[in-house]
C-alpha cells in the first residue's frame, strides 16, 4: 500500500519543511517539494499529492497572501489541521567554533531582517551575506562551497545536514510565529473538538455603510468569535471585497451551521475552508443559549407551534 | 351540533361587538358578553367559549393595554385573525330631527372627548352628559328613559335599536382606528398568506446597552421586519423590561422560525401568541435571501457539508 | 404675583388630581381642570396655564395613548418631571360601615374592571353599579344623591369629601401603577441628577428590515439603554413608524447630546420632549467610556489631531 | 537649503524604489536606502528621514505584515501620501536578443514564483536562477558577472542600467498591485479632498462574540465604510486582537472625527496613522446624514435644546 504523499515548499530545510516534520511525525510519509504554495496546491487538487502544508499567516518564506486566494479559488480543498512553530533560527557553522570567530554570517534576505536586533547585538561586527534561501546557505556550509563562516537556517538544519550547532533560538521577537495548515480534498471532516476553528471566504453583497456590519451580525446572533479576519479587494472598483474569516466553531456544532446558512443566503460568494481543531488547544467558551442542547431545544419547541398547522 | 361560542366585552352595542358582528357576517355563533377582557380571555382559557373578540390597540372603550398582558400569562391563548375597525361614531335620536334642534347629548366621557372637535364645529351650543357606556346612552334613548335628545354610539346602534340615525361618521381623526383580534386555544395556525403577523412576547436577557439591540438583530439577520413594538416594565426594579412584538412573518415561514429558535435560546422568556393574516393584506416583502426556497438552498449546502463528515 | 397655574383632567378627585396634589405637595397653586388629556395640553400652549399634569402610562382613566402624540404635535412642550403613584382605591360610605354591611357598590367601569378579583373576594355578593367617573360616584355619596351604599375612589377622597374610609389600597395588583408628568413650555431643563430620563419621538427613515436596528445603534455605541419604547403607525401605509421613547440619561450628559445628534442626522423627524429626573431615583449605571470625562478626553484627542491640521 | 530625505527598502532598483520615484517626480530629493522596512521608519523617527516610502500590502519583496505593525509602535508617525503601482516585471538582458534565445533567467525567488505561468508559457525551456535580490541579478547582468542570460527586474530597470528590453509586462496576474506609502512625523495633514482614507490601529476592549460588531458599529452609525481591514492577534493568549483598518474618510470630516471619538472612547488601544488620499482617486459618496453639513445642522439643533438649560 502506497504512502502518503505530502506536498510543501521545498526544498527540504525550509520552516514549511520543520512544520511538516512536526505535524507527521511517527507516520511513514513520502513527501513532494514544490517551488511555491499554488504549486503545493495545484499538487493536491491533481491528486499528485494527498496533502500539502503551506504556511497561511506571518510567515518567514512569504508568499502568504497568496495561499488563502489560492485555497478558495479552483477545485475544492479544506484545511484539515493547523500547527504553529516559533520563528527562530538556528546559528549553524561547518566545524565547532564560538561566536566570537564569526567573521560572515549568510541567510535569506528576510532572515537577516528577522534577526537584524539579535545580529547587531550578539555578532556587532559580523558581515551580512544574502543568500537566495535560508536552507541554501547551510547547504552550502555542509558541501564545503560557502564563502562564509555561519548560516542562520531553521530548527532541526545542524542535526540533519551534520553541522555544528553554534546556538539556537535565534529570533528578534520571542513572540514571532508562523501558522502552518494541512491541506486536502474534501471528504470525512475532522471531528469537533470544543476548540476548533472553521475557515471561510465571504464577499460581501453591496458597497454600503454597513454591509461589513449585517454580515458579522451573522456570527454575532450565533454567539461565534472571529479568531481572524482580513478584506481582499475584489476585482477592480474600489468598494468591493472579500473577507478571509476564521471562526471560533466547527461546522458540526449548530451555531457554526447556522452562520454558515445565514451567509449563503445573503452573501454572494461563500467558499468553506474547512473545519478543524485550533492549534492552540483551548476550549472556546460557549456563549449562553447557543450550544448544540440549546439549539436542539429551541428547535423542538418552534416545531411543536409549527406542527400544530399539521392536522 | 352546537355553535361556536364568541366572548367579548359587553353589552350589545359596543365598538367589540361591532367588530365582532364584522368578523363573523354569515356565520351562525353564539356570543358570550363579559364584564371585562380579562373575563373574556378567562372564558376561553376556561371552554366556556370558543374564541374571544378583544381590542387590541387604540381602543375607544379603554382597557387595551391589559388585553397583551392577559392574552401572554396563563393557559396558551393565540391569536388567529385580526380586523381594524374605524373609530367614528353615529349620531342618533329616538326621533327624526336636524343637529340644530339637539339641546343635549349623551355619550360615554372617553366617546365624547374623541369627538370634542367635532361637537364643538358642529354642536356648538350642545350640553353634553356623560353615560356609563357608549351602549347605555343610546339603550335610555331607546327605552324612552333618556333625559337627552342624542347619543353618540358605535356603528350599527341606530339600525339594531331602531333609532335615527342623525349622522354617522362622526369623528374627530379620521385616520384613528382600533384593532381587534379573535383568539382562540392553540391548535391548528391560520395557513401561510404571504401578509402574515406574527406576535409575541419577550424577555430580555438583563439590563444593558445593547440587550435590546442584539434581540431586535434576530430579526434583522434574517430580515423580518416589525410593524409594533412596546416596552413594558416587569416587576419591581427599573431595568427590567418585556417587549411586545408583532414581527410580519408567519412562523410557518423559515425565516420567523429561526427567529423564534433564536429568540429562544437567548431570552429567558418567549411567549408565542399567534400567527395570523394581516388586516391589511399589503403582501409583506421578502428580502434577498430570506425566502422559503433561499433558506432550503443554503440548509441543503450546509448539509452537504456536513454530511461529509459522515462516513 | 400670581400663583402658577397647572391645568389636569379634572374633575376633582381623579388619579391626576391626586398626582398633582403630590406633586405640588407644599407650593401654593392654581389648579385649572379640563375636560381630558389635549385641553390641559392646549392649556399650557395658549399660556392659559404654566403646567400641565398628564397621566402618561398605564392609567386608571384612559385616554393615555393619545397623551404622548398630543405632546409631540403642535407647538412644542417639555416633559419637567415625573411622579408614579400606586393604582389603589379607596373603598367609601356615607356612614361608618363594614364591608358586610354593603349591597351596593359603584365605581367608574375600569375601577370596576381594575378591582374585579377584588371585589369578587371580598364584596362576593355585592351589586356593581357604574358610574360616570371614579369621582362622581363619590360626590353623589357625599351629597346624599347616590342608590348605592359605597364607591370606590382615588386616594384621598374619603378626608376630601367628609366621607367614611371604609379601607383603602383596594387593587387586583399591587404593583400596578401610573405615571403622571408635569408638562410646561420649553425653557431652562431641569438640571442633570444622574438618574435622568430624555423623552422622544422618532420618526424612521424608511421601512426595511434593520431600520429600526440601525437607529437603535444610535443609542447603543453610546451606551444609552432604553426605559420605554412604543411604536406607532404614521399615516396610512403600514411600513411608516414613529417609535416614542424614553432614554436613561439627560441631554446635558455628552452621550445623551451625541445620541440626539446622530437621530437627527439620519431620522426624518426627531422630537425632543424633555429631560428630567427619573421618578425611580435610582442612579443610571454610566457604561466604560461613556462618561462626559470620557468624552471631554477623546474630544480632546482627536482635537490634537486635528489642530495639527495647522492653518 | 538641505534637501528632503526619504528613505526606502534599498537597494536602488527595487519595486519600492520605482514607488518612491513615481511619488517624488519632479522634486529635488535626497535617497537613503535601508536594508529593511523598521530601518527605513526608524530613520524618520529619529529625524534622519524627513520621509520613509515603505511597502503596505501585497509586496513583491515581502516583509510587508511587518510594516503596519512597525508603523504603530514606537514615536508616532503619520501615512501622508498612498501610491500603488503594477506588479509587473522587465526582462532585461545585457545585449539585444530574443525570448527564444534565452537558456538562463534570474530572478528574486518571489520574482519567479510571481510570474509563474508566465515563464511557463513564454519561455518554456528555460532555467530558472535564483537571486538574492530582484535588483541583483540586473546589477550581475550589467557588471557582466552573471551566469545567466536575462533577469526579471523591477519597471525602469533596463533604462536604469544601460540594459536591452526583451519585452515589459511581466505578470501572471495583471491586475496585482502593491500598495506603498509616505510616511512622516505628524505635523499638518494632508488637505481633505472627498475621496480619503483614515489609517488606523485599533484593540478590542475585551474578547467576546460582539465586541468587533460593537467597534464597527462605530464606523456604521456614522456612515462611515472601510476598505481594509485585518485582525492581528496579540501577545500570547488567544481571544485578544488588534484591527489594522482603512476607513474611507478624513479625519477633518465630522464623522471620521466621531468616529474616533467613539472609538477613543471605548477601545484600550485607537492609534491615528494618518489621514490621507485614497490612490484611486474616486470621491467617496456620502450617505444621507454623514456630510459636515449635517453634523453642524445637529449639532446647532441639539445646542439650542442644551443652551435654554440657561444659566
Amino acid at each position: 500500500m502506497s504512502l502518503p504523499v505530502y506536498a510543501f515548499l521545498g526544498p527540504e530545510g525550509t520552516f514549511t519543511d520543520a512544520a511538516l516534520r512536526a505535524m507527521t511525525a511517527g507516520v511513514e510519509i513520502e513527501t513532494l517539494p514544490t517551488v511555491d504554495v499554488p504549486a503545493a496546491l495545484s499538487a493536491v487538487r491533481s491528486g499528485e499529492a494527498d496533502f500539502a502544508v503551506v504556511a497561511i499567516e506571518n510567515t518567514v518564506e512569504g508568499g502568504v497572501t497568496a495561499t488563502l486566494d489560492t485555497l478558495a479559488e479552483g477545485a475544492p480543498l479544506v484545511i484539515l489541521e493547523e500547527y504553529v512553530i516559533p520563528v527562530a533560527f538556528e546559528l549553524v557553522a561547518r566545524d565547532a567554533r564560538t561566536m566570537a570567530s564569526i567573521g560572515r554570517v549568510a541567510a535569506h534576505a528576510h532572515g537577516l531582517a528577522q534577526c537584524r536586533r539579535w545580529i547587531s547585538t550578539n555578532l556587532p561586527d559580523v558581515i551580512q551575506v544574502a543568500a537566495t534561501s535560508n536552507s541554501a546557505a547551510a547547504v552550502a556550509l555542509a558541501d564545503g562551497t560557502a564563502d562564509f563562516d555561519a548560516a542562520l537556517a531553521p530548527p532541526g538544519t545542524a542535526k540533519r545536514l551534520g553541522l555544528h550547532l553554534v546556538t539556537d533560538g535565534v529570533a528578534d521577537n520571542s513572540k514571532a510565529a508562523t501558522r502552518f495548515v494541512r491541506v486536502g480534498r474534501p471528504g470525512a471532516l475532522p471531528p469537533v473538538t470544543g476548540a476548533d476553528k472553521t475557515t471561510l471566504v465571504v464577499h460581501l453583497p453591496h458597497d454600503r455603510a454597513g454591509a461589513l456590519l449585517e454580515m458579522l451580525e451573522q456570527f454575532a446572533v450565533r454567539g461565534v468569535n472571529l479568531s481572524r479576519i482580513e478584506s481582499r479587494p475584489i476585482g477592480d472598483k474600489p468598494g468591493e471585497y472579500a473577507f478571509s474569516i476564521d471562526a471560533l466553531a466547527h461546522v458540526g456544532e449548530a451555531r457554526m451551521a447556522e452562520v454558515l446558512v445565514g451567509l449563503k443566503r445573503t452573501c454572494p460568494v461563500v467558499t468553506f475552508l474547512g473545519s478543524y481543531p485550533a492549534a492552540h488547544g483551548v476550549p472556546t467558551p460557549v456563549a449562553r443559549g447557543t450550544s448544540d442542547v440549546d439549539y436542539d431545544a429551541a428547535h423542538a419547541w418552534v416545531e411543536r407551534i409549527r406542527s400544530a398547522s399539521g392536522s
